[in-house]
């Protein structure tokens, strides 16, 4: 198993619909499918045709788009909810064993005869009209680990394409997903994929340590939208991807179109993208101590593992306020073309400060001060001219 | 070590004044310190004296404020720094080896006899005042493994109180954390520091890893400001604490004080609280699907890890939309005191999923509709009672 060898299950027009403000019509599903598509997203999940007469309508016409990316709708382990789903014309089905089905009984080791019944017929039944199928179980952290391993190698010896690690309430923490997917590895020669929840600040690293482990396919939505504070974001996970491997990522996604699909999700359910999202936040390229900015302008990779320009974005260093540095006061002089020595630069450095010290400052401020430093210079330097002559 | 033996040190005075749209006046300063120290954080840290006349002037003021919390500031390796910060009346110094004076040097494992001799020379010289002292390196997980212990084991042997590993750039992962604090564990006696930037989103998780492989205290910042999209935040490492022992956390903080502090610093530096932020955004407690609705009608903590009552908020699930299921329709006809089978509960659960596949709906139009059902009810009745007489 390696790193490198990873999907993404974009799930914004599953997960991201049970996100409390989303609400999507049929056309602005559409748009969100071409835009994920055109990114490079390698599946996209939609909503169970169960769901509603509008949800099953949405799954065929997406299902007749042409996208590259594969289709697969979500749909709980019931004959019923396969038949429909398959009638939609999807690749895929991801089967799910809910809680109300599953947990109850599954943690408690009963009936685990029944649920393989039960899930080798549906499994056998999408497989038969040709369909990729993925099983999961929800909330796997704090199901029995002997019932769901029981369980997943019953689907996997019958061919399931993929079984699904799922931290439904957001509770795992990193090791405890490795430790889970490793086992899980030895178990299963299928695909794993996992889904985490993001309650206590884990599931982007969750999903990382997911892969370490063997797992290959990773769920998202855009901004992380889904129930509650929802799973792990896009963006994100890009980000930690990219940390790992930057030319993979920037060969397997269009970067630049990140912004875009987020904007567009974030306006479509009413939230502002949040001031410190990953790596389109505002903030996100800002520097602003005085020894990040001297670093930044030596080599910008000492502060930043990620490049702005892969994503369409640049950086800012930020030298208006008092935790300034002369090193980015000097960078700004110069790209003023204001001539003014390295003294004079640390001199107007601590007024800048001060100044700071009594109001908030803007970059004006800051040029102003220096385009005085620079008069100053050249009034001396015009008198030595003048007493020279 | 156990998980429950950690300290946060909380840097929003620090840090957070590096956050791009921070400009704390002293006053503000004061308020942030006052509202952090009433929720309880074990250390406050205050940017360094030596960036400006107001810096120093309120490191004195904060000093003297007489809070329960530890009061620390933050400087580089110097002497001069050092005895500025002395003067303060802080309790602590944080020193830091910067990138500029240590990574490119350290990193090349040339000069480390210097290093250490310039480290002791502080150290000792901060101790000898009676003040607590950590020594921390800049981009730990960049640096050569060997320099950073060596280096480390130095100033452990000297009676340093705590050392730091800090992810400058955001680039760690969470086995990558656990294994470098394992190691580190192994050669210190003393405390271990970690401070994690959340560039690719493991900032909360490579916090939790640190713990688990022995670190003792955590740097957080309110909402995760500081430089670019910041470090790990208060109110996430707070979740993701309470999931390993809620009591634990119950009793050492405030928690219903957490909203209030995040809203007071998110309004200073003019920032909107994330729709997705950990335990205050406004989604983090609102359930949507059909079968998440009805698990959570059972037993919250099907769906919950975290108690939204722990921290003075409640939740709220929400029903109208085509994702709804008959169980919470259902129990918002008893909220309601309407009265209608079951049956006719699933007729206006599907003409509710039909309605919101048309527009989006809001409760009053799921209780107007519910009122409907319950008048047809009634009416029938009515009618048996009339024929029956």
């Amino acid at each position: 198993m390696s790193l490198d060898n990873f999907a993404i299950i974009e799930s914004t027009l599953r997960e991201g619909e049970q996100f409390a403000n989303a609400f999507f019509s049929s056309d602005q599903k559409v748009e969100i499918a071409q835009l994920l598509d055109a990114f490079g997203v390698e599946y996209l999940e939609l909503t169970s045709p169960a769901a509603s007469p509008q949800s099953r309508a949405d799954c065929e016409r997406i299902a007749r788009l042409g996208l590259r990316a594969k289709i697969l709708t979500h749909t709980r382990c019931h004959m019923d909810d396969a038949k429909l789903a398959i009638d939609t014309g999807v690749d895929g089905i991801d089967v799910l064993f809910g809680t109300s089905s599953f947990l109850r009984e599954f943690s408690h080791g009963k009936n685990i005869p029944q649920i393989i019944e039960n899930a080798i017929e549906v499994i056998e039944f999408i497989k038969s009209q040709g369909l990729e199928v993925r099983f999961s179980s929800e909330d796997s952290f704090r199901s029995d680990l002997v019932d769901l391993l029981t369980v997943y190698r019953a689907v996997d010896q019958i061919g399931v394409n993929r079984v699904g690690i799922a931290d439904t309430v957001g509770v795992a923490n990193p090791r405890q997903v490795y430790d889970l997917v490793r086992t899980l590895r030895g178990v299963v020669r299928c695909d794993i994929e996992f889904h985490g929840h993001n309650d206590t600040g884990c599931a982007i690293a969750n999903s990382y340590c997911a892969l370490e482990a063997g797992a290959t396919h990773i769920d998202t939505s855009v901004l992380g939208i889904g129930e509650r504070n929802g799973i792990t974001p896009l963006g994100g996970f890009v980000a930690r991807m990219y940390a790992f491997n930057p030319e993979l990522v920037r060969q397997k996604y269009n970067l630049p179109m990140l912004r875009e699909v987020e904007n567009y999700v974030a306006g479509l359910v009413s939230v502002d993208v949040p001031f410190n999202n990953y790596i389109t936040g505002y903030t996100a390229f800002t520097h602003k101590a005085g020894i990040h900015a001297k670093a930044i302008l030596n080599n910008p990779s000492t502060y930043e593992i990620l490049d702005p320009a892969d994503f369409g974005l640049s950086r800012y260093l930020h030298i208006a306020h008092r935790l300034t540095g002369w090193n980015a006061i000097k960078q700004r002089a110069e790209q003023l073309q204001l001539v003014i020595s390295d003294e004079a630069i640390k001199e107007a450095t601590a007024h800048i400060k001060a100044l700071a010290d009594q109001r908030p400052l803007s970059l004006d401020d800051v040029d102003v001060l220096l385009r005085e430093y620079h008069s100053k210079a050249v009034d001396a330097q015009e008198m030595v001219h003048l007493h020279g002559d």
